[in-house]
């Protein structure tokens, strides 16, 4: 299935000179959605995975849904202030701006088998801060998803330690 | 299965007097993860529906395993400049505070079957708007399905011409 065909590219948003790939589209075409998350749960049906996580917002949609099709838990790492009970923090830099990402200290076990999920692998800022927090609390990131990849911002160079996947590759 | 034995309870956040219901702990169990989907899935599959909408943040998680589940496509509402083509904007009140959301124009076809998932149903503010930017854009709303439902503020009341389900129901 042709999916980079179903995503939408919007040029200068939310900034000059970025052009922004839009899931919404391919979200909203049941056939591609549903060939999208199939094809993340089948990169990760061998690896015998505990939890997925997923990053707050996007990384809720293709995160959730491929955890409930592979049958297991969902563990999201959210924008700070959100997370109710004991967190860990980290805050990072963005391909525009920066960030901060906090997560349950409860929600890892040592030794515990994590995907982290995305809709996007840009700069890998993100994906390092995330794996940064899933390690502090003893969790071995064995695989990381995207549906997109931007390869000229050579994320994957960043993350060459992990296994990674991604649906649709675009220069930039 | 005991979904409410899931539901960490936390008092007093995000400020004084909430009694928040944590689902990350819900979320985080394989078991009652799919189980909630499953529910949700069950109670919306005899309805006929095009699309599964859900609320930025929390509504992307159950709304996505749901959507893809049941084999429909997602279109998410966002808080204000999230999306990149044109939207709908509405401003409503929120149990504590106010908020904005958006949805693409061009999401929702005129006669689409659309059915709201969210997490949780509190006074229906935010449901009554969704509802509304899914409505000017011709779409039907022809179900509703909450994880969880807080009967003490009276949501169900203020949506009482919709189809409501809730997996879970607290008194506040």
């Amino acid at each position: 299935m042709d999916l980079k065909s179903k995503i939408r590219v919007i040029e200068d948003f939310p900034i000059q000179g970025i052009s922004f790939k839009d899931i919404t589209t391919l979200m909203k075409d049941k056939v591609a959605f549903k060939a999208s998350v199939d094809m993340i749960i089948n990169n990760l049906k061998e690896k015998d995975i505990d939890h997925i996580v997923g990053p707050e917002a996007r990384g809720f949609l293709f995160g959730a849904a491929a955890a409930y099709g592979l049958g297991v838990g969902f563990i999201p790492i959210r924008k700070p202030g959100k997370l109710p009970s004991e967190t860990s923090i980290i805050e990072y830099d963005l391909e525009y701006g920066t960030n901060s990402l906090e997560i349950h200290k409860d929600a890892i076990e040592k030794g515990d088998k994590i995907a982290i999920v995305d809709d996007l692998l840009a700069t890998g800022g993100t994906m390092i801060a995330a794996a940064d927090l899933i390690e502090r609390l003893g969790g071995e990131v064995v695989a990381m998803e995207f549906l997109i990849e931007l390869e000229s911002l050579k994320g994957r160079e960043r993350l060459e330690k992990y296994y990674i996947n991604s649906l649709v590759k675009y220069y930039k």
